[in-house]
């Protein structure tokens, strides 16, 4: 059996995906792409990968410049999303739509973010809806991908519509590991979500307001104790009263995940460089929205949300 | 009698107390110039004022390179620092030492923040110590200065060490005022310092993070909700732990005080912009000691102020 996959979205983590998932031989895989459909058309993709080595002039089995067109290689079992997450841009629900197949297809959030399941399962409620956390490091510039730390993605049932759920999940982790990559089964996607976000909304917020990368933030002032791990202890707070309980050494552990020298630019900053919007909503206004839920006191989250809000607003408006 | 008056750092500010002190035909300025000395030395100044006119190659009666060069003048009964505050970069008593001789001397601080008074105070305690606020709108661009809001400035008594505290006020206000500009003198100049700290703190910091004018600020997703007033409402309940109640309306003031079509980029803005250092400490830094002392919750000026540590810290290691 070959799944027939529409991955959207074919920026670094979208790419690895897709390529994961047409080396397994096991899926026919046609991709949205956008900036680089061009590239990607005349040339291919080069991809250095830290888990499948240099592959030259990589092409998806498709490319398609929009779901309409994508619609000539359906039905699509999966409809993998790996757009960036920008609710104040655009509407996922709106450009995945064409390609959905009610009670058939099986949509994959491959996104950051947190609680960002809702308007997708709203918009398709007869849809299995499965969540996917990333734990990849990858770059894309152009055509060519850096794929520099290993692609394993934990993956979860978020919403069952057709009682295949976990057969989804197995299904889609099966092919996706059958090579390098890994893909990884979970009962709490959430949990998950929560973890990564302790990184993302501290380090990826103080590096886009600062323009310097994580390893020189830790050197910076204070900055480690008086922005990065309060806003941290902000997520752990808000995630504990959602009812997550993350490790005790939670924070140590995303200090210490991204070492000073390897002065990673996270996503946002990158973003906020290039003059395109950032995932600001996804990573820090959702969790503030939660935080007000069960009335948590995030000072920190607010204020670096605000000034983010604001930066996002000078981007989108070219100021 | 003439005033034998020592102005120390000649930005926009020193260059208007200069020119009002000489032009009052009462005083004998004396000026430390540092990175435009050799400009002013061989053109002049040129000046375009909202209260003097345009004045072509203007200089003080005598400009020096540094204070020991300045003691030839001497010895002064003033010494005005309008030099930017900044204790993290340098040490205002060490720079202005030579110039000042014991019980004789009268210090003024004609210099932004809160509570900048105090190590001036320490490093002379024989020397009666005034302090201003300068409610300027100037502009110095090497040699040119582009005055374009009316020179205030309200002086007061800070330490009185020979009971002619009171006189050096009114003998310096009847100089500084005997022209075009403008020197008043009050009883409570910490009243005014924090009147004045209720934008600085507020709109100095988000323009400097954000390189927006304060104009944009206004506009940009709901900044004026979520940052300004919140950073100047800490600002105000620090000032009234301290025992400085602040007029009710002081904050819609504030805010109104600059219309957004001025467009105007704070000081702190512009040095981030030059790559040059910025008064975080006497701006932010010193209000925070006062909310620690008092108990009172500041986390918008918190993060505010750490995040410009950070910034300051990238701006003098160049990063």
């Amino acid at each position: 059996m070959t799944l027939n996959v529409f991955v959207v979205g074919c920026g670094a983590v979208g790419t690895m995906c897709a390529y994961a998932l047409q080396e397994s031989g096991k899926a026919t895989v046609t991709a949205l792409l956008r900036s680089n459909y061009n590239l990607v058309h005349e040339s291919g993709l080069h991809i250095r990968s830290i888990d499948h080595g240099e592959i030259h002039n990589w092409r998806p089995h498709n490319i398609v410049k929009s779901t309409e067109e994508a619609k000539a290689f359906g039905p699509f079992d999966y409809v993998l999303v790996a757009l960036k997450n920008l609710p104040d841009v655009y509407s996922i629900a709106d450009i995945i739509a064409p390609a959905v197949v009610p009670k058939h297809t099986t949509i994959v959030l491959v996104q950051n973010g947190i609680d960002i399941e809702a308007p997708i399962n709203a918009a398709f409620p007869d849809n299995t809806l499965l969540s996917g956390v990333s734990t990849i490091g990858a770059e894309l510039d152009g055509r060519e991908v850096l794929h520099n730390d290993p692609d394993l993605v934990y993956v979860g049932v978020w919403h069952d519509s057709n009682g295949r759920g976990k057969t989804a999940c197995r299904e889609l982790a099966a092919v996706y590991s059958s090579g390098a990559a890994s893909c990884e089964v979970i009962e709490d996607v959430q949990w998950y979500r929560w973890r990564k976000l302790v990184w993302n909304a501290s380090f990826n917020s103080v590096c886009a307001l600062l323009n310097l990368d994580s390893g020189t933030v830790q050197d910076a002032a204070n900055s480690l104790d008086t922005l990065i791990r309060p806003a941290m202890r902000e997520v752990v707070a808000v995630a504990a009263a959602a009812g997550c309980t993350l490790p005790p050494d939670v924070i140590e552990s995303a200090v210490s995940s991204m070492p000073k020298e390897m002065r990673c630019r996270p996503s946002m900053q990158v973003d906020a460089l290039r003059g395109r919007p950032m995932e600001v909503e996804a990573v820090l206004g959702n969790a503030i929205v939660v935080a007000r839920k069960y009335n948590v006191a995030v000072p920190v989250l607010d204020t670096l949300c605000s000034l983010l809000r604001a930066k996002q607003w000078a981007i989108l408006k070219k100021v």
